[in-house]
């Protein structure tokens, strides 16, 4: 065996909330050599079998720690995903921002990821958004990326003392066949991720909803047999 | 009586934690006619007393709503006033950034009071943040309010639709001499608020800590008796 001890490893906290993208980028943050300390949210979500799933990669993948917090979106409320009284539309709904958008979620995020990073004394966040796909999420922009940047640069002690914290959005620019193509490089277990936003307790996808239709889309484009299970 | 139905009224969401500074940003934002809605954290904190005190003063200083979100940001650590393995210092320990600094913390909060605006269709954010006592958190600063503001209009989707949410810290300039002037101006009930971080479960300051000193100080410097209640 090869002995890594001496060398300087980087931290990274990484957000992964069980889905196929979340999951890419914990996989090419540790091909990248970073120390994973994974971070997925309980907030009242409807598809909490994420959580089992986020908890399972992450051990898979590699992570050095997993931390679940908990944080009740549904106090708040405004989405599909969150509030009961709010139907997940089985296709998406045309122009506009969807119904499955909750609000100022990866803000609150990423915010959470910088106050645990700060204190691992992390260099980098590592987060799953991407422009392409889902280009209706306004937090899933390149303006937002770099909006949060900014903000860490000035809001915590690392960044006032010259270490700021790296915000990395690797998949903000590819499609969901060229993120299935280079997490199949990586090992992704793809198997395992949950992307349906109404999958059943098994983790077994509906095969009809806006996220299982992207999905599906991915793995015929980039030529990968589809390992989904669905019901 | 006058009938004030007719009267569009603008909706705040004030961040609200018991203590002087915000049930003084309470009371100016019901001043200027804000119909508010106060959101306070249950985060762990050691000085929970100041969970009652902040319903307390939410309702008597008006507020429309009042919420407490659940949010245990001792799963992250790192601060005296989350982790029990810290001690809360009785001075302040000289230059830099104070031992009681919670990573990330206005960041965290002002993100969730950013998706709440956005589910209220509310068209600001209070929160009581103040450069001048406080230097010492980088969080709490016009660098940092400004990057949160800008954040916030890239953020949301009432951002994209050109309702952006605008983020006020009235205090942020003022000392907590002219700070108290104010709040008396707009009938602060002061022996209400708890500044202390280890107060008792009456609400009772130790009368020693760095918050107590400048709570302390300013009623001296605003020639106003001091209505704290000390152990």
């Amino acid at each position: 065996m090869t002995d890594h001890s001496a060398t300087a490893t980087r931290r990274a906290v990484v957000l992964v909330s069980g889905g196929l993208d979340s999951a890419t980028v914990l996989a090419l943050a540790r091909a990248e050599g970073y120390s994973c300390h994974t971070l997925a949210f309980d907030y009242g979500q409807r598809h909490r079998v994420e959580l089992q799933a986020a908890a399972r990669l992450s051990a898979q993948l590699g992570a050095v720690e997993h931390k679940v917090l908990q944080l009740d979106l549904r106090a708040i409320g405004g989405s599909a995903l969150t509030d009961d009284a709010i139907a997940v539309p089985e296709t998406r709904g045309g122009e506009g921002i969807p119904i499955t958008y909750v609000p100022a979620r990866n803000t609150v995020f990423l915010s959470l990821a910088l106050g645990w990073a700060e204190v691992l004394d992390a260099s980098d966040i590592f987060i799953g958004v991407n422009a392409v796909d889902f280009s209706g999420y306004p937090d899933c922009r390149p303006a937002f990326i770099a909006a949060f940047q900014a903000l860490a640069d000035v809001a915590t002690r690392a960044g006032l003392e010259g270490r700021g914290v790296r915000i990395q959005a690797p998949l903000m620019n590819m499609s969901k066949a060229e993120i299935i193509r280079a997490g199949m490089a990586v090992g992704v277990p793809y198997e395992q991720t949950v992307s349906c936003y109404q999958a059943d307790s098994y983790g077994r996808a509906c095969g009809r909803c806006e996220s299982c239709f992207l999905r599906k889309q991915g793995f015929h484009e980039a030529e990968v047999a589809d390992p989904t299970r669905y019901v």
